[in-house]
């Protein structure tokens, strides 16, 4: 039996509330000049007085040393073992969009890229160019027809698309073209499996077609696919926690992830600052019983590098978190789904802090919410699936595991 | 191969003495108005000092999160994979009252309780009737003949009764009459697979006999009963671990789970003070060498809700824990099998305070026993499977894994 399995059989529904706030990047390290972290920088006295009055630790969400994608960090605070449930990043774009799926498609996560005449990967983000102009190439794409097949194509957000191959006898068993640095060409779609075959084909087929259609379209002159999957099936949070969820996010990947594990997802305008996220949070806050708010900003400002702006959205989480504090939930979560260090730019492996106020938590002697104040915090360092069992355990929707 | 299979390969005999000192329910949350734990407001000079001499850490039963029953909770402290090693809790009474068992019998707890005219449940333990009280009824069960079989029904404590279907082609899987809840009329008890269909029919039959005959015994007016269950066959302590070991318990069922894991069990009188179960123990300090104490006195002022109560147990164990220092055993472990906060008036998830005190133990900076201070200790929060290894290590009863 996993650890999903046990707590289905003794969680319980109940009146009380849970919020998990999640600042994507959270974790970072310290500025050269400073020695501050950005949470360490940032003012924050509202998560500091959380932290004061609950209980704080470091999360690791894969475990030590192991760097999480979005998606696997956000199923394992969902508590969801992400080495077991794994959804392929095709199927988290296509959940995003509301694309509506439909049973056997194989869906695929696009980049629309630079390449120079050699066909090298100048760039794999095309410069990052506008919505506007992805939703145009994709119209262009939507043209192409392989073999008996016209794959779907829907633009994502920047450079970013979707291609849903649909048909009989398809399978996601195939591999990326997308080599994931610059420097080199795209690599071939093969097929990992034998019945995989006709969809590689199609596939490297769609590509080369996408390439002659984009020649003139610099810089977004190439494509680049990764993450061929289809829909996986696992138990809602409902059937499982016996929770009734809603998301609160801008970002199409974090509504998606958030559907594939059963959670409705509130209308929000992609372009919500945080308080407005919060805001859509109060609005719905009687119609719900689990708050999952997803703060995309704090991810983008690491991945960009930018320390200071990192900071100001740690700064904007801390004014807006008011707004729920004075909804008094009865468990109240902060933390992150992995670090995104300014200094790295890029997710890291490094440990999340967390904090968890409840009535029933048992406070610690943490005082701050940073990430040298966590590591001294009573939970120490916890799995980030152990977030999910904790909190409903706070919230009294747990009884009693045997005689 | 599991931890137990582990251990048993690299655990070998020795003249070295572990004392387990459980504190039933000894973790706590603090007080509203002082900010301190129960453990925290307990005076513990005796505690302190084997905390500042010994290494100090937070266990957790189960995992985060996960409320135990004192079956899971103690099979864990012993060393036994919880989640893999079950007990029914039918078994756990019928071992407590040194019921004896026959193959092919199967046991389920009973619970005296007080249900309405239309048999709805008001009381699930009917006003905790006098053990007296329960023996006399159990005397008038035991006259209900159900087909061939005529089964028997021993009282236990209080309000609770053991039964034992005894026949040929009987099984456990039966569901619980005990909904678990008041408001609820009691379940029926059905088959949850083909073979224990005459078994549920007679557990059935049972019932309902039990009600005609209670009807005018008001409030102890109706029975529940749950985990029905055949006796398991774990490995014994003393094969897996090379122990020669024995349990001073004044509470049945805790006897009971001592038996079932091969523990010898100390003749100790059920209304033993704490300080004659540490007598007890030193009488039989010189025949054994590991020493399982069981305090349940903890968990009933724990659920209870009275905290005083829970403090006073606490510090009468501090002042009877210096006659087993006086004795000199080579480890001494001092813990509980959970947490029962008496704001909770219930089990609870949180991890429990946990001092190991030896020649060999590393000591860290913790200078008192309670759960913020243990929170620091160096073992961090531990996975209570893991205290029986580090016991036994301590006491130098295991050799190197691998060359």
């Amino acid at each position: 039996m996993n650890k999903l399995e046990q707590i289905e059989k003794i969680a319980i529904p109940s009146a009380s509330k849970i919020a998990l706030v999640v600042i994507d990047g959270l974790g970072g390290l310290p500025h050269p000049e400073t020695g501050k972290t950005e949470l360490e920088t940032a003012r924050t006295p509202n998560l500091d007085h959380l932290a004061e009055k609950g209980v704080c630790g470091l999360i690791e969400p894969l475990g030590p040393g192991l760097t999480p994608g979005s998606g696997p960090a956000h199923l394992a605070l969902f508590g969801y073992d992400p080495f077991q449930f794994t959804i392929g990043r095709g199927i988290l774009e296509a959940l995003g969009i509301d694309f509506a799926l439909q049973e056997g498609d194989v869906a695929a996560r696009g980049n629309f890229c630079t390449v120079d005449s050699e066909g090298v990967i100048l760039d794999r983000r095309a410069g990052r160019i506008s919505t506007q102009e992805c939703a145009r190439l994709c119209g262009q794409l939507s043209q192409i027809k392989v073999g008996e097949v016209q794959p779907l194509v829907s633009p994502v957000r920047g450079h970013r698309f979707l291609v849903v191959f649909r048909g009989n006898n398809l399978y996601p068993d195939v591999s990326d073209s997308d080599p994931n640095q610059v420097g080199l060409k795209p690599n071939e779609v093969i097929a990992l499996s034998p019945e995989a075959k006709k969809t590689a084909a199609l596939a490297a087929e769609w590509v080369s077609k996408a390439r002659d259609i984009l020649a003139n379209s610099y810089p977004a002159n190439m494509v680049l696919l990764r993450g061929f999957s289809q829909r996986p099936s696992f138990p809602s949070m409902s059937q499982v926690y016996k929770l009734s969820p809603v998301a609160i996010a801008t970002y199409p990947m974090y509504r998606g992830l958030a559907r594939v594990v059963g959670m409705e997802v509130a209308d929000v305008d992609s372009g919500s600052s945080i308080e407005q996220e919060f805001a859509v949070l109060a609005q719905h806050y009687a119609s719900y019983d689990f708050f999952f708010l997803h703060v995309k900003q704090g991810d983008a400002a690491g991945e960009d590098g930018d320390f200071g702006e990192k900071v100001r959205v740690i700064e904007q989480v801390d004014a807006a978190v008011s707004r729920l504090t004075d909804l008094q939930p009865d468990v109240i979560v902060v933390t992150g789904d992995h670090s995104t260090p300014a200094l790295l730019k890029a997710h890291s492996w490094h440990p999340v802090p967390f904090l968890l106020f409840s009535r029933w938590c048992r406070t610690d002697d943490v005082t701050e919410f940073s990430e040298r104040a966590c590591a001294k915090g009573a939970l120490g360092r916890l799995p980030a699936l152990e977030v999910m069992p904790l909190a409903l355990a706070n919230a009294l929707k747990l009884t009693k595991f045997g005689a």
